[in-house]
């Protein structure tokens, strides 16, 4: 297992744990700085900046990136939301690819309109069916771009807005149906938030060895959780035995980077710079 | 499948989802004149009466139970604890026999300490195996009772705290492994709120049979959900297919009670006849 104690070469910063302090130009020039080598941005920082200025500025600055995010929300009321995500997503390809991104994570959506508190229908197998679906449709053109597909399994309590796949096990099982042949081309992003309380974790990561391992992330489950989407904790600040998981991952040869990833109110309001040292230091004491 | 639409026969309260609008003994009382023919109390609420006065409330009334809140909470930090856990479980019994309860619910508990805020340890494969022994030690008392065990898995979201059992897949292969030949003592509670995401649901429904499925309750999950604890939702006002769920758990052979039961605030805050009016619709509406 890789000792990570020393040194923060494999550390990624999700670009959402500052996003509220702020815009990525300058986060990518902050870590620049700390020599972080790697970051994972989100579609909304990119295009606030600029899909092209953030490629130079990636490529003058010499970070790379551990995925982009984010693909997916597939499930639509009506054939042409269907069409729309699919659209969306070919669009999120290629700036994946314009970005130099190892992998396009995928969010893959649940019920739609939930999020704006209506629902278009209950039925969460017909959500599975369509993401099933979308996802098979976008791995061809993903295929043909070159850039590798991550689902990312949410936390069961996000699986009413956000995510119908809710298990390592069950993104695992989509995998093996779409890409029988482990291409390379579809994995998995696991985030130790979203699948820390599996006990089929260890199992899981086992079976998805190197070929699916797309994506580390890491972060801490709080005690108590105050907010089903907001409240995520710093590495060491709760229950989540990262080490342990960590180990488990690298074990199934699992050899990129370990990617912070924090939402969270108390950490928006801290000052940026705070809250980058501290995710370097707890990145060596406790990843 | 039974039709409830016309009669509430198979409706039963969980006392928890008015808890504190009235004491038990007022509450099997509303439930007695609205003829609501079964409750599933919480110790707490028994104690608060007393045993031997809830036991003749319920005889004469002729309300039964549909179930025995609560069994569990297994782990602990040291051998002290354990053993503490056990004996409360064999009072726990005791007072079920008492009720003439069809089972005792078992939330089996967590990482100890974390209901405080402090973790005693994160180990949650250590807290699992705590919970597979003390499930072990009470099953034999619970065979010599005749007092059948409910083990009954919470949504991962409360996996820290309150149950390291999570998933219906868990709580059945442990039943699998302590009750192999399927006698009928050791089951689990379904209870919708905690498991309505599962992806392996129906298969698993079908799996535990009419042998395990001891219990089943149902209320809703809303979207937006604003706690972790106390914002279940009334059927009907989520995203839960409970027919459809309903009707796969009377394929596997289960008949008995549908349990209401909403640990929710904006419930809380009504008036006690209102609630159970509207459950009462609700099961009739709804479930």
């Amino acid at each position: 297992m890789r000792d990570f104690s020393q040194s923060h070469e494999w550390l990624s910063i999700n670009t959402a744990t500052v996003r509220k302090q702020w815009r990525l130009d300058r986060i990518i020039d902050e870590c620049a700085r700390r020599g972080i080598r790697a970051i994972s941005p989100w579609r909304d920082q990119v295009a606030a900046v600029g899909l092209q200025a953030v490629a130079r500025q990636l490529s003058d600055s010499g970070i790379v990136l551990s995925g982009y995010c984010r693909g997916g929300f597939f499930p639509a009321a009506d054939p042409s939301g269907l069409q729309a995500a699919l659209d969306d997503n070919c669009r999120a390809l290629d700036e994946a690819c314009t970005l130099g991104a190892p992998c396009l994570v995928l969010v893959v959506g649940s019920l739609p309109g939930t999020l704006d508190g209506k629902p278009a229908y209950r039925d969460i197998a017909r959500a599975r069916g369509e993401v099933r679906d979308g996802i098979a449709a976008t791995l061809e053109a993903a295929r043909r771009a070159g850039m590798p597909l991550a689902i990312e399994p949410l936390h069961p309590m996000q699986a009413a807005e956000r995510a119908c796949i809710n298990t390592l096990e069950q993104a695992l099982d989509l995998c093996d149906e779409l890409d029988a042949e482990r291409s390379g081309a579809l994995g998995v992003a696991v985030d130790l938030y979203h699948v820390w309380w599996d006990p089929k974790l260890a199992q899981q990561i086992a079976r998805a060895g190197r070929e699916r391992l797309l994506a580390f992330h890491v972060c801490d489950w709080l005690t108590p959780t105050r907010d089903l989407l907001n409240d995520r904790g710093m590495m060491g600040d709760g229950v989540i035995e990262i080490r342990k998981v960590r180990a488990w991952a690298e074990a199934a040869g699992y050899s990129g980077f370990s990617e912070v990833e924090i939402f969270s109110e108390r950490w928006w309001s801290r000052p940026g710079d705070e809250v980058l040292d501290i995710c370097m230091e707890r990145h060596r004491s406790v990843v």
